[in-house]
């Protein structure tokens, strides 16, 4: 698996991905069945954008960005380039010109387990990007590792293809062959919820919408008639 | 202390509250006494908000908000909800609908110390929250822990009724009781700041405007004409 | 160089700062030979500001800003104060007092390896701040340390008059007598760039206009035709 | 609650701190109901230490251990010092010499939301120490908090008098009034153990020990039968 | 795969898994080519074990160690447990009760990326256990999620039957189907350094030993003769 | 200063080194002034060990130890190899190769703000080194940065021929021509310490031995007679 670079992958269809882009990371990972979340140190370095697309991975070296150079070729319309290290690096992977390069490409979006700089630039191109972190901090391009094969990025396993979803609450990654279920799984959460959201807004609370009250006093929650004295006495209420 | 949930508190005059809101965090927390300030890790969600009001706790397991949904029934208009965790805890404890629920029940802000998810959302609507951070790993509603009970969140402790401020420079907790004496001496401290303020535009410069150039040569300051030349020699200054 | 505070330093030319706050803190830092970065847990405090300037330098104790107020006496129109401690510490150095004091003086930044506190006055007075955080906690002023000597600042060495590059890239420290250099070799950068942009935006890959793919065959890559089975097997490939 | 010492405080009888010495941090901790425990960042300087008191707490300002020697004359033998600081500090609060006062007290042990130093030299001693880090970084004795009085130490609510339990695990707060009853839930958990632990080294599984089949059926599991192949398909399983 | 737990996997060779714990986590993460390493916050939570095993997962809630219960059963001997969570937890989720099980199934390690306790008594076992930390605090027994399914533990991707090796260096794993490959490999590494060790033995430099001279000088390395006075203009050398 | 290797240096004598490597890091660390230690994240691979030598220091690119090997060449016996890098890495830059290549030059430690690898043959042939951490993970051999220049490391600026003293409390820089100056002021120290050392021993507190107590009431402290009931009403007192 080591220094190859693969050319072609399978791809999930545009309807699925643009439905998955529309639910969200929330409601996309709760439907994958709370799987495949990149941790919550890789976050949006813009606020508001939502987005979903097919994944192209580059394996790079610390410090060191060579791969994906190669990655960026493999780009196709639609894609995220998703980029992963070998260890931890905060250097700045990309800068305006990768971007160009990527957006030329028909790139949408990029996710690195790695930093980012000339931030202010690429959020004026409004190329959204999920990194790390922001660093001035350039790379060097000596080291061949591989591009579009399976790396694990913020702690979350990806396999070229799969689709990435990603907005304001993080980044989750959807199994291309599941991206058909996890659509539907969404949109009936998605429905579920009208209802819900309805009823709270009239003032009914979740223990009565969610019918959670028989499971608490089954779990031994008592009532208490306050106020309490928090002094030494109180923990023996 | 365990399993209980309790009902009534005391809370703190309207009054008091918003005199706290307005003198914001940092001013609050001097003149209580520079105790009581969340750890720097609690931060807003969103930007420009300051609020004051009477803490409702949920002390929660770690990936499990169930004790919030008890919480969020004993809030009244004008509380802020306090989530603290058994053990340390990334995951996203509320989303749009908790939010829905608590606004509908008068609630004017969250602290967590934990993550919260669909943030855009929860934007939009214009609640604010203080959290530890983003994340869309939603929770279980298994364990029974406690609501309205005394907690440390962001390393303060919280007693149920105590007064939350909360604003771009973080979260402070003051004590019920010394709410009253708390809002006198920040607005003394602000009365105090008006002449300095002025003092400073004028081009003064704070040893003079604060008394300390008997202090500084007190303790030893020498002052050095330079250019020095840091090179090994300059360590003999 | 223990309680010391040296009055006179050398800066650099206005002409050269202006260049650097022009080219920004990525490009100045690769002119510069990838040095004097600081860590990227020094950030802004706010979107979009651009700036250089002469370091004015204070070494304080942790919690205590007595030595801020010393350098704020030394600080000259274009300067920008830097902020180290003997040892970590969150705690707020300044609040928006201390910046009508600085702003009065004539500084045009400050960079912190600490907490502000006070941040939407800060932004509201539109001064642009670099620190490690923000938080309401105060300081003491009990103890004398030094002013106007080399500290490091975020791991980064600094000397009075260094030449401070800051935008929300991070911050850069420019040795004073290299400025001249590195505006050179900064605005060759600049220069080289626009071509590779011009071909980037056509549609032509990194990997020809930067010339890597015989280096990337010389170092043993082999495209691989997918799609693969990344199953077991995979890994043989 | 400011700039006071307290002078006599209630402790727990000697008879229940030993008893909590020896059922250790993890049962002590689990027979009080998951409360009270220090986050996982204050560590053992030392192995296999295992050991309880009563607290004398010492509130200190960052890099200041002024209110520490406060605290050391306030120790009666059997006492364990607690230092919180007001702020975030890893400075080195005690050392070899500060040790040698404590022991000279009586004190059996000290906890620490901060660091230490001589940490060598306080091994040899045989003095247990709990600290967030080790530092050479001495600290000042300029700045009076207070002593005696309760804080949060490592995310910790303690009162002065609460017993502290500390080993290899941890340390964890049991408060004062809740000694007798914890001390005796920890004995019952020890006394269920003695069955449990023989019946797993003849080979029992714990789902059968623990009765835990049918609630595992109860919420879905399914076991499947291997080997699978966890290429794309696998994830229907 | 959510909610399964798969019976049977196919395990390497008992020859290829002694040879790999010989050679140890450094050489052979060298041998797959610098894949699969954990990340350095799972360290050894004893001094001078080196092992391997394969791997049988457990996928687990934040602070909920059900499915290891279910893994345990899993385990034949000669295996090493690997226990991951859907979100980030320090809790303490296996005891000196579960390293008994896992003793009595013939489990010869553990692998969690989260906290266990009873660190003492699981030392005096002899029992070696690689985690991120150690916690007192307890797990709950709610939440099916997976065993004995492909997980990420420490940022790397483990499938069952893997092989794991773990020494004080950290935590590697080694696909099933790349064991003999490794194995082999790393054999060839170690024969290599035998000479390279002596020549170094005997004074000679790596410079030369490694023939390192000429890529030094055509990278441009220039030497100078010192010594240099680092003062300003140090930096035009 | 870019890609340059320095030659020759100037050192200390070995009448200061071996001063100041017995009276340690804290105290040296004091003696200076409070300057120059590695932050705490630099910390002992073994325990016990208390060193002193010359830096020769190696400035290496991320996850590239090429300027190590040059370092190397450049060591004297008595000498501590320092290595900083141009952004953070935890790669493990030296394994036993390279410490069996350093210990036959005569150096005496190694200290890296980077990781190690082979940590238990290191520890087994008894040549101490500080590091950030341990990693298993290699380091490639590319970059050519410089070797014997100034560098930041673990937070602390070392000119090549500065005096590292390293013991389990940390590391110290002391500046080449301090040497004299701070070996005096330690043993001075160390000399007050035994009259401190006899009175504390005899149980007298530090309040009298330091002559605290008239400091302690100017800056307010009040004693108050306890058992204090730290409910609602005591944060009146």
């Amino acid at each position: 698996m080591n220094r190859i670079a693969v050319r072609n992958i399978e791809r999930a269809s545009a309807e699925i991905i643009e439905g998955l882009a529309k639910v969200g990371v929330s409601t996309a990972h709760e439907a994958l069945g709370r799987m495949g979340l990149m941790h919550t140190g890789i976050g949006p370095r813009q606020q508001g954008a939502r987005i979903a697309g097919s994944a192209v991975t580059a394996l790079c070296a610390p410090g060191d960005n060579f791969m994906l150079h190669v990655a960026l070729e493999l780009l196709h319309p639609g894609d995220i380039l998703v980029v992963a290290t070998l260890s931890p690096s905060t250097d700045g992977y990309i800068g305006d010109l990768l971007v160009t390069a990527a957006k030329a490409r028909g790139a949408v979006a990029m996710v690195l387990d790695a930093g980012i700089r000339d931030v202010a630039e690429i959020r004026e191109m409004q190329f959204p990007v999920w990194s790390r972190c922001v660093s001035a901090q350039g790379t060097v391009k000596e080291t061949v590792v591989s591009a579009n094969v399976p790396v694990t990025c913020g702690g979350a396993y990806v396999v070229p293809g799969d689709i990435i979803v990603a907005d304001d609450d993080g980044v989750v990654v959807i199994p291309r062959l599941q991206g058909a279920r996890v659509l539907e799984a969404a949109r009936r959460r998605e429905q579920d919820e009208v209802s819900t959201r309805a009823r709270l807004n009239k003032g009914e609370v979740t223990l009565d919408v969610l019918n959670l009250r028989s499971k608490l006093s089954d779990r031994g929650l008592r009532y208490v008639d306050g106020p309490v004295d928090w002094s030494g006495g109180d923990k023996d209420i």
